[in-house]
């Protein structure tokens, strides 16, 4: 199938071109690269050395012999988005083309309204480009578990069937985001159910939970290849954020009380899922959710997991409370729902202690290029900036790392 | 109290202002009159000539002896609404400030961007400055009863408690807005209510039906007060452009079946019902949804009343059905809850013969200025624009028009 990548610099975007290129789909990418930028903007890095867009699809073609095609274009182009559209024809369009980090949009008002923007302008281009250069592809929009909140009862995917005063209907579930960016995701949905019903397009809506990971297949055959691992405030997410922590031997930092329970899976996972979604097509018309995660821990659990790996690797850690950065319960219910997906054959690579130590010792490898104080977090969701750098009750000195002996 | 209002130029804008400024409150509007250059791109004039903003403020000054302060600015400009809420510090915002037509942002990519952003951007802002400049300050939005669209349930206001799996919980009513418009709004409301939640805001959700009326109390005081009473197939709505097309000699024309089911009210009582949230304001923190309409019509019904009374008036009028341009179902169920704002003290206006025999009569005054190559609709939701003009079926070629006997 000819498949489009939006964002396929990214974090996931990467390894999911190259994972479907492997299994002899046609791929191409869109991305401009803003993300790097953003990167710039707040002054932080990926772990690993990451290489330009066009190097690494260079590289690519080289150990895979496969092409993937590139349109170095702003999804807030419409023409440009369009005449890709129109060039490459797609089957299917997989959209991680977004500002992804609900810290960057809840720095100050500027932020608030570019992720907004951003997010909602490209998905509107998307949508009006699929219905009138290629109505019959298949829309595959990354959402996040985040969309739902953590409402008392249990979460479906996408739909609930609501019994009220005597009457029945099947409507949305109703939707308690977080942040701006996680709001974003939100209006998109919403969009993009719209146009499936008014113009017949066809689009899942995968509600990922936290992905954690670095490597796939993929990304282990040239060190080239590698996707942005990112640990810091912004663009880090927990397990990832965790482990390097863990390295570093700083604190890892739990926010609030930890009880906080979230849906993860593993990056490899995201790759499938997606690869299952694209295989097994939503209806022209239908607007789908599926809820993308394979498992759920509390925050502190996934604490004291990577704490006790890092241990047996004889990494000092500790793992500390912090002050919520965030407004939002620490202490709910949650028990989403998640099995369209393994009913269309998802087999869950479940979180190990053997791949967190492969996580941690593949970090170590990169030790000396972690900077502790991207860590902690200053942006704050009451609207108060946090004051940069640890205190001394906060985290260690980088210069007494941890050297670690496994 | 000091009271701003945004987008204080419009249909409800204007007469809200005066009605709040002869009621002693402190007034100020904020518009730059983009409406206008809207109403200019499409091609379209309110029926009664209306003058500038300044004009009206200073007719305003004159007539009632007192003072309406203008803020020329854009709400996408953010330092100006920053600069103009510290300036006026506000206790009650009340957002108008909206591009409001859901048929102009269905046109196509380009306005539905624009319906989107200008909207989202606008409201994004006013929380922005309220949590930067006014903490305290009271925010009132007028949302749409088309946010929920129309479920198979009763409708609650804005919130609906949801038993499920033995379970229970009270969640952000579902919604299913059936255009970009509103869709913005919907996009709006999610965005509030997080700003209430983290931010300890204060605001109210007015969810509207459809207005009709031409005059107020205020409006009838000088002719320079007038409001802009819209009949087009862009900004006019249902009633009011019915008694549009009564007047005109044209078929008053009902999209599709006509047993689509809204609720109206009358624009006194949505000056009433403004004023009713401002005078009972949200506690810090709370977001409140309203649902603000008085009575519930089949839009075919409100063809038959205006009929009727328009041949009372000697007028020769015909209902006819047109295909319908937009996607929606046109059998449905429609039960919304609307007690809150009568707990608050609302005494409906409701239709009456009288009232739109006095429209009738009104529009008749103005008759020469009707344009009614505006009325039918062109754009259509699945993305095909309809041809130009009447047809010898569809309508009554202008120069037949009707002359009223009444």
């Amino acid at each position: 199938m000819k498949v489009l990548i939006l964002g396929g610099d990214g974090y996931l975007g990467w390894p999911t071109a190259m994972y479907l290129s492997r299994r002899g789909h046609s791929v191409a990418i869109m991305d401009n690269c803003l993300k790097r930028s953003w990167e710039q903007e707040v002054g932080v890095e990926p772990l690993f050395p990451i290489h330009t867009l066009k190097e690494r699809l260079e590289c690519w073609r080289k150990v895979s012999g496969q092409e993937i095609h590139l349109f170095a274009a702003d999804l807030q182009d419409y023409s440009a988005v369009q005449a890709s559209l129109d060039d490459f024809l797609p089957d299917a369009i997989v959209h991680y083309g977004q500002q992804p980090s609900a810290p960057y949009s809840m720095m100050d008002r500027d932020h608030a309204v570019l992720t907004q923007v951003n997010n909602l302008v490209s998905t509107l281009n998307v949508l009006w480009a699929i219905q009138t250069v290629r109505p019959s592809c298949h829309l595959i929009k990354l959402g996040t578990m985040g969309e739902y909140g953590t409402p008392n009862i249990d979460i479906e995917e996408g739909f609930i069937e609501i019994e009220h005063k005597g009457r029945k209907d099947v409507l949305p579930f109703p939707c308690q985001p977080g942040s701006f960016y996680h709001l974003s995701k939100v209006h998109d949905s919403h969009n993009i159910r719209l146009a499936c019903k008014i113009w017949k397009l066809a689009a899942t809506d995968l509600n990922q939970g936290i992905v954690y990971g670095i490597e796939t297949d993929e990304t282990k055959l040239h060190n080239c290849l590698e996707t942005s691992f990112h640990y810091d405030e912004v663009f880090g997410t927990t397990l990832n954020r965790f482990c390097v922590q863990a390295v570093a031997g700083i604190p890892i930092t739990v926010y609030g009380k930890g009880s906080q329970k979230r849906g993860f899976l593993n990056i490899r996972d995201t790759l499938r899922c997606v690869e299952l979604a694209i295989l097994n097509p939503a209806a022209c018309g239908e607007y789908r959710v599926f809820n993308q995660f394979t498992e759920i821990f509390s925050v502190s659990e996934v604490a004291h997991l990577v704490a006790d790996q890092a241990r047996k690797l004889g990494l000092k850690v500790r793992v500390q409370v912090a002050e919520n950065p965030r407004v939002e319960a620490e202490q709910h219910y949650y028990n989403p729902t998640h099995t369209k997906l393994r009913d269309l054959g998802l087999q869950p690579n479940y979180l190990s202690d053997v791949l967190i130590k492969d996580m941690l010792r593949r970090i170590c490898q990169a030790q000396e290029r972690i900077r502790s104080d991207i860590i902690m977090p200053r942006i704050r969701w009451d609207g108060r900036r946090q004051e940069a750098g640890f205190t001394a009750e906060q985290g260690t000195p980088a210069e007494t790392r941890n050297v670690p002996v496994g």
